[in-house]
């Protein structure tokens, strides 16, 4: 198991949190605000620890658990720290009422992201396809991703799977727009009769 | 039962008009080569029939399974025949290698299908997150559907319903466009290590 920084106090990042040390990862929580970064480590437990906000995270797997609307703004402020690292983005981009995304027509939200940090990080799309509060009742969900570089992708999959999850890849980073219409997707299926403890899966036949 | 129109020739004309077929419908199917058509008519057994391409379909519910290229030009040829129709569209929208959608941005194929057919028709968009060789292979799959009349949703769900598959409103029909995204998504998921027996398919908890 690895140290696993997460940048974000919310519902996506309480949750990836709690399943990461529950796989046995020793998790590091990022946030603006250290007080409340410092109570979820602890509230966490198995070691968790609060890393200070635009210093170098301690893993090599960063999940980037901020809305998409700040994202791009909080990774340029951890810059050159971000070297060499994987950045999980999990945002969705969808607007307000969740008819329409806010990305430029033919790229995605973790396109424009990869834009925003080092050469050297390589960004993976993930976890946007599954809701905060579903993912945190447990349960083997799938989680569909999305990255250019082969490694990276292998070591988030590896991510996944521990965190009791199955990974499946949907293509390079430019698919991380079809990933992220699943979002909109999901919020008109709960909107539209079916509630919102939803979760969307692929069954695959032999 | 119903009469059910289906415009098409090719594998989910196929696959849907056999599904109705045992769901006991009456299936009309019509082409452009009337030859292959009364073939498949008898093929599909059940009182199938084939109808003249370009007349007034026999149901009141018409499937147009024909490519998203040719749809909006076929429809057009049939003209005020579809007026006061319910008229499902199950076509992908996506490029040759599946990487993007052929459609304007901020639309979607059926919305584009909706401006070639008389107002008095309803464009309901369906089908088009199932891959035909897996719904000839039978099972309760589940069908997204996206439409602006709710009376028309009603009634293409009750079909959907009674060829055993499961229907799933995602909302208007501008909502078809994330049900096209799905097109792309699975051709992804497909050409990534999940192989082309997939089907997506939305768990709804209590």
């Amino acid at each position: 198991m690895s140290t696993i920084s997460i940048i974000g106090l919310g519902g996506m990042a309480r949750a990836i949190a709690t399943r990461a040390v529950e796989g046995g990862h020793t998790v590091e929580v990022i946030g603006r605000d250290a007080a409340k970064a410092k109570d979820l480590a602890a509230e966490l437990g198995g070691g968790a620890t609060a890393g200070a906000f635009g210093a170098t995270p301690a893993g090599d797997i960063v999940v980037s658990a901020v809305p998409y609307a700040g994202a791009a703004q909080v990774l340029a402020q951890f810059g050159d720290a971000l070297a060499g690292k994987i950045v999980i983005d999990i945002s969705n981009t969808f607007n307000a009422d969740a008819t329409g995304v806010v990305t430029p027509a033919g790229t995605s939200g973790a396109q424009e992201i990869a834009k925003t940090v080092p050469a050297s990080t390589h960004v993976v799309k993930a976890f946007n396809t599954v809701f905060g509060h579903v993912l945190a009742q447990g349960g083997r969900l799938d989680v569909l991703i999305a990255g250019d570089d082969a490694d990276a992708k292998a070591r988030v999959s590896a991510f996944i799977e521990s965190l009791g999850l199955r990974p499946l890849d949907a293509g390079d980073l430019a698919a991380a727009r079809w990933l992220e219409a699943v979002g909109p997707l999901l919020m008109g299926l709960a909107n539209h009769g079916a509630g919102f403890n939803i979760s969307l899966g692929v069954t695959i036949k032999d």
